[in-house]
């Protein structure tokens, strides 16, 4: 056996072809100031450290299978039932858990480009098929969207890389046209102040999927969580691993949400810093999109992207270069400090000036 | 739209019949004596504890993807590469990545029964197909598993409930049998003082899976993970969500595998108990397995375990009733502390003198 056994022989087939998703730059050592991620720039919540207490008997057994205090903690800020939230690692495992349950191998997925890059990952994973339609230049969706036969669509709200939001009521009529179960990834939601997860108890193909990695300052925690009608919660609950969530992972998460002053406090900081943002970029020449996110989507005139990320990256400052294809290529620079923002501003000029 | 949606239309149809998998109880209130789900009675190494500092920076940041830290700690350890393991959230998370590896839908896989339930569940959300076969009545392996044209093999090695476990020689000539891949879950393999993970180096079918949950007393951190060859190991990185372990639980993983003292302590401790469990239960009169993991398996003359179960239950004391069909029904009662067992003991004979 040993010396005839070949692997790709028993790996399926279709994940011989599949190159993973590659995440942004995470240097572990390296004082780089990290603006490539989106990464929030504070600390969490005092609460959610306070909460890191007990943790040797709490580590000792085996974890509540479906992160009960978290999800009524979430339920009530969001107001709709605890019956209506499966908890996950990230919105990633929850993205994943989506796609596990309504797409087979010769099923379609659906979504705009550009935008977060893992929904293709996923769907390949799957065995699964998918189209992408480009946005409108104005940043609207195509209309080929929804008339495409798909078991399901993603539409990433607020978008990454733009930043740009749906407000409710275009949700809404955006909802009423997908004749398919439809996932709007909520991630950066908060600094746009809405979140369509009270419209999952009119619409039964809504799912709303939300992380703690952006607002709650914790991507290192790994918590995502979605808001669906609870016959898709009971099948998702049957399809997650039955201990997804650790013990100290649900303790911090409750936490977190349940500090809702934090919350708002820290969104107006980013916001705040974000405005600052745009206006200098757009002060230097850059063309700025208008965010409603924790990031700026930008780019350069003679777009020379690439070569200023990699001048940024030799002053030790991470940004996130991205290629989609013209006319989607440009920097993706997340709101860090004040004084984050001040020593990557400064630097992008003296390149800029450099340019002239 | 809305009207007319129906969720199952959408949702996988084999997803539609899957019960999903039943963990233990897990009362989250109560002051049960809980010896139902093989937890550790003792609370993790000190060293893990210490491990949970400056969490405020490192839960605002991403987790290393690969959890590089973790990796070279157990290498070491297991005297393996570093590059021949992938980390999960629990062995859970592992075995399911396996099955999502290797099976398609009409792709088998095989086991010998009675074992750990949830391969029969993850075969089944995959929506593949398995067979079973029994153990021999002395908890040998059955032939029909090596020609059983499957495409993947679980072994539970020490096996649960049974608690037998076969030895390094024995397993060589059950991984030399196997013509497909073959994991061998390592759950409970610290309480035998062995691994085969060394093997994985002349086995390129072989996948070893392991966990913190039992052994390392952390069922609350959910951390597991394979040693496999480098090519497996591969796919599995492709497949995995990217940041799948947290940053919190690849710092205490750490910490606890790198504190071998800690373990060798610990598992005395629990064996030392094992051994006079199984004796008192014996002498009672019970039908008592000897177990080389943290469990014992255990069966009464007349089968009134059930029964046991619900007295025991009664008495604030959680052990596991296991019904496999005859002859494997019985119960499954986890090494507690000397006064828990204590407990435990004084109450299960005083409802054995009951019946007689």
């Amino acid at each position: 056996m040993k010396d005839t056994f070949c692997v790709a022989n028993f790996v399926r087939p279709h994940l011989l072809e599949v190159a993973g998703y590659v995440p942004g730059e995470q240097p572990q050592g390296g004082k780089f100031i990290k603006l490539n991620t989106n990464e929030n720039p504070y600390p969490p919540s005092p609460k959610v450290l306070a909460a890191a207490s007990d943790l040797g008997e709490r580590l000792r057994k085996y974890p509540d299978p479906s992160a009960t205090a978290f999800r009524r903690m979430a339920a009530q800020v969001l107001d709709v039932s605890s019956d209506q939230i499966v908890c996950g690692n990230g919105s990633d495992e929850i993205l994943a858990m989506i796609v596990r349950l309504f797409l087979g191998p010769d099923d379609l997925a659906v979504w705009a480009k550009p935008t977060y890059l893992l929904y293709e990952t996923l769907v390949r994973l799957q065995g699964a098929r998918f189209q992408t339609f480009p946005y409108q230049s104005d940043w609207t969706l195509p209309n080929e969207l929804f008339d495409s036969g798909a078991k399901l669509i993603f539409i990433a709200n607020p978008n990454s890389p733009s930043g740009t939001c749906f407000d409710l009521p275009q949700l809404r009529s955006i909802i009423e046209r997908a004749t398919c179960p439809i996932v709007i990834d909520e991630a950066y939601a908060d600094y746009a102040g809405q979140s369509a997860a009270k419209l999952v108890q009119e619409y039964p193909h809504l799912l709303v999927s939300r992380t703690l990695s952006k607002s709650y300052a914790l991507a290192g925690l790994r918590f995502g969580y979605v808001v669906a009608n609870e016959e898709i919660v009971a099948h998702l609950h049957t399809l997650r691993d039955s201990y997804n969530c650790d013990a100290i992972s649900i303790a911090l998460a409750t936490a977190a949400v349940g500090d809702q002053d934090w919350l708002k406090d820290n969104v107006q900081r980013v916001i705040a810093e974000r405005q600052i943002l745009e206006s200098r970029l757009a002060a230097m020449g850059m063309s700025v999109q208008p965010s409603q996110a924790n990031f700026v989507w930008c780019q350069h005139p003679q777009h020379r992207e690439r070569e200023i990320y990699q001048e940024l990256k030799n002053r030790q400052i991470l940004v996130r270069f991205m290629d989609y294809g013209s006319p989607w290529i440009g920097l993706r620079i997340t709101v860090g400090t004040p004084q984050q923002n001040q020593v990557l501003l400064g630097q992008l000029e003296q390149i800029l000036k450099s340019y002239a």
